[in-house]
């Protein structure tokens, strides 16, 4: 059966993507108040598309974009999945360093490769489209789907899913299942194809240190004021030890060891970390002492400044000694530290460490716990299998530094854990100019599907 | 002779007061390009009073805003000095705030204190003609001035002075006396005169920390990638220890302790460190440990952070490893301090402490030398006695956290000491809206000056 289904597949092709480039022309920027009626627009094609399958299928309402909701339950017995994508994509400036408009899909050949270049080929339509094509598929050379399938996609991912985490709460029987398919990651290389089994968490916080109740002259005042810039970076500087370690109380309260099965995993994908590093022009890692370079963005956590301000910032000079320094700060989390622990920890770590004088307000920027599929479960062993059938060599099994929050939506809400597999490649230019999906990964990624549906179902 | 001089100097105060109001009204803003023609309006009219009281007095061209200089020579004998002051002001912005036209000269009375109020009433117009009237008196009085009298008047004080250093270079043996009177700064207070005899000297720097070759996402690079605001607030953090000091070697080198006659004089002021930080919202002195606040701001060298910048700085929030932070530092110098020899101890240090994969720039802002007056000097001592015959109590002797330039120069290029005395109040609103010049400012200096020019001619 499944080998009609990939028949099926590569046969259809190119209505697929016909299919595709239907949905690339709808500008649906969810950012845009503009684009309102185009992301609507772009939700009611695919519930209609969905529906035409014999999904059970519709539009529902938020107090933001719509959400795309679908259910087909003719595989009467087995697992239950629930599919997630977006369909709402990122603005299109600059628009000038376009080579072709960004809502007029096309198909370029660079060096024989085929890409699809449009806004949201990559991220995230066209990978929601290699599952819709997958059922299609099942569906026309099967009859049925293997299992039953239910797809949630979101208009909102591109402006912070405000109405994410209250649909899935208000709807959480409804879109409860199983295990949750996300497609919106990197295969490992072309021909690689990975599953993504650690997201790094994210606490956002910044710091506000004040001091005077006005700016000063660093002349008249200067040696006896206090300058709220030195308490700020005297307390920055003391985050990390000489070892590249954070200093928090705690902070490492969770966090732990890589498991061997996944450390010879991270063996075998000949990461270059100089390559890594050289691509953007340094060459020493510059975290914790003693790790690979692959540990300290994917299985370790961090603490970053990602922004500081405070006084004169102009051109020239100005011997100012400001009322006021602040800095955003992030930390990446790993294991299972506790997101609101770590930021307790942080806001005393500055309390204690604030000079007579100062004073200091916090803003709390959101935070999110790591996630970790077991990597020795049985989903994933079926996808592992299903992948290397479909790629002739066994997919990476990945971490990823940054944060997917619907994943941990989906495990805090539903009770979920989620098999993170894309198709997208690290050099697609997603929310940049002249965005491209490659037509391998459009067709590979179909037949992917098709081969997990029945891998998860046997 | 004396006192026909200061009685002339009370007889004749209206009409100095129209005098000045003539100098007030001529819009001499040096930053203003609009002004230029004012601003040598004001340069000649000056020239033209000089000139009418006997000065060989000019209008001299520089690259920029025009010098006046003038001479008196009808003291055969006797000792020479120069008088300093600067004829153009600071823009008048914000406009609103000012409760009547800034060059509408007019007399306020306040809780029945005559105030003038006006741009530049106190700087440094007011100031400059307290000395120009004390020479009109003298001649009138006593036909002649009891010294040897120079007199220069800069354009471009409020404008950084671009021209003057090579004025003074190109007219040195002209300019050269054997002492300078500068008149722009404050008295104590109302009630008791001040003598400037501590300049502290400044030097300004720009530190620049860049590390990868573009912005950095801190999910993907966090952890293996060198952060430059780390290594800035890293290195900024440690320029002070936990005393108060700073860390940079040699910085403390041609620090002298305070003479003990001077902190004796200091121990009479009455200064009330609590009532001078709290009008800011301080409470506690944050310099050196073991220091008094005055020690601090006249008599310490300090090292600040005016400004610090890099990264995400804008609403909410930004996950980016930046690839550039950038501090600016100045120092403030006394004694012997040498500024070239702290800008290389500085840069020193930063490299020192620089980790892998950071570069680092340096722009030099500029630096000056601490300026002293000899506190036991013979001029000092004759100008004290003077301004306690006109005050009825001892001048203060004071020191200056912030810098006077000219002073600097004087002393490089011309070899001499300055005397700074002046008759503003600190709360003169100078380069601020409605900026005033108390009545008893103009003619307690014109008094004043009258005295000294006898005293340092006895």
């Amino acid at each position: 059966m499944l080998d009609r289904v990939l028949k099926q597949i590569d046969d259809d092709l190119s209505a697929s993507l016909e299919r595709l480039f239907r949905l690339l022309r709808i500008e649906s920027i969810s950012t845009d108040p503009a684009c309102r009626d185009s992301v609507r627009a772009a939700a009611e094609w695919l519930a209609g598309e969905l529906s035409d399958l014999g999904f059970d299928a519709s539009v529902r309402r938020t107090d933001g974009h719509p959400m795309v909701v679908a259910h087909d339950d003719s595989a009467k017995s087995g697992p239950h999945f629930l599919f997630y994508g977006h369909y709402d994509v990122q603005p299109v400036d600059p628009l000038g360093d376009w080579t072709s408009p960004p809502f007029e899909p096309r198909i370029d050949i660079v060096n024989g490769v085929k890409r699809i270049v449009g806004r949201g080929a990559s991220d995230d339509k066209g990978q929601l489209m290699t599952f819709v094509e997958a059922c299609r598929a099942w569906k026309t050379a099967a009859g049925a789907l293997p299992a039953k399938v239910s797809i949630l996609f979101e208009g909102e991912e591109e402006s912070g899913s405000p109405s994410l985490v209250p649909f899935l709460r208000a709807h959480a029987d409804e879109l409860r299942a199983d295990v949750a398919l996300v497609c919106d990651t990197n295969m490992w290389n072309r021909e690689r194809a990975a599953i993504t089994i650690m997201l790094r968490g994210l606490v956002g916080e910044e710091v506000i240190v004040t001091a005077a109740d006005r700016d000063l002259h660093s002349g008249l005042f200067g040696g006896a004021a206090r300058n709220p810039i030195h308490a700020l970076v005297d307390i920055l500087g003391r985050l990390h030890d000489e070892q590249g370690r954070v200093t928090l109380p705690g902070f490492y309260d969770g966090v732990h060891e890589l498991p061997a099965e996944v450390r010879a995993i991270w063996d075998t994908l000949g990461f270059n970390a100089g390559d890594f590093l050289g691509s953007v022009g340094l060459s020493v890692p510059a975290g914790e002492a003693g790790r690979t370079v692959l540990e300290q963005i994917w299985a370790r956590p961090t603490c970053e400044i990602n922004g500081v301000i405070g006084g004169y910032t102009g051109d020239g000079f100005k011997t100012v000694i400001p009322a006021k320094a602040s800095a955003k700060l992030s930390f990446r989390l790993v294991g299972d530290q506790d997101p609101q622990h770590l930021r307790e920890s942080l806001r005393g770590f500055v309390r204690q460490h604030l000079p007579a004088d100062c004073r200091v307000e916090f803003v709390d920027h959101g935070g999110s716990p790591a996630m970790r599929l077991p990597h020795d479960g049985d989903h994933l062993a079926r996808v592992r299998a299903a992948l290397t059938d479909e790629w002739g060599t066994e997919p990476a099994l990945v971490g990823s530094g940054g944060s997917i929050p619907v994943v941990g939506d989906l495990k805090r809400i539903l009770g979920m854990d989620s098999l993170m597999i894309g198709f997208a490649l690290e050099d697609d230019r997603i929310h940049s100019p002249n965005e491209k999906y490659e037509l391998s990964s459009f067709h590979g990624g179909i037949r992917s599907w098709a081969r997990i549906l029945a891998a998860l179902s046997a």
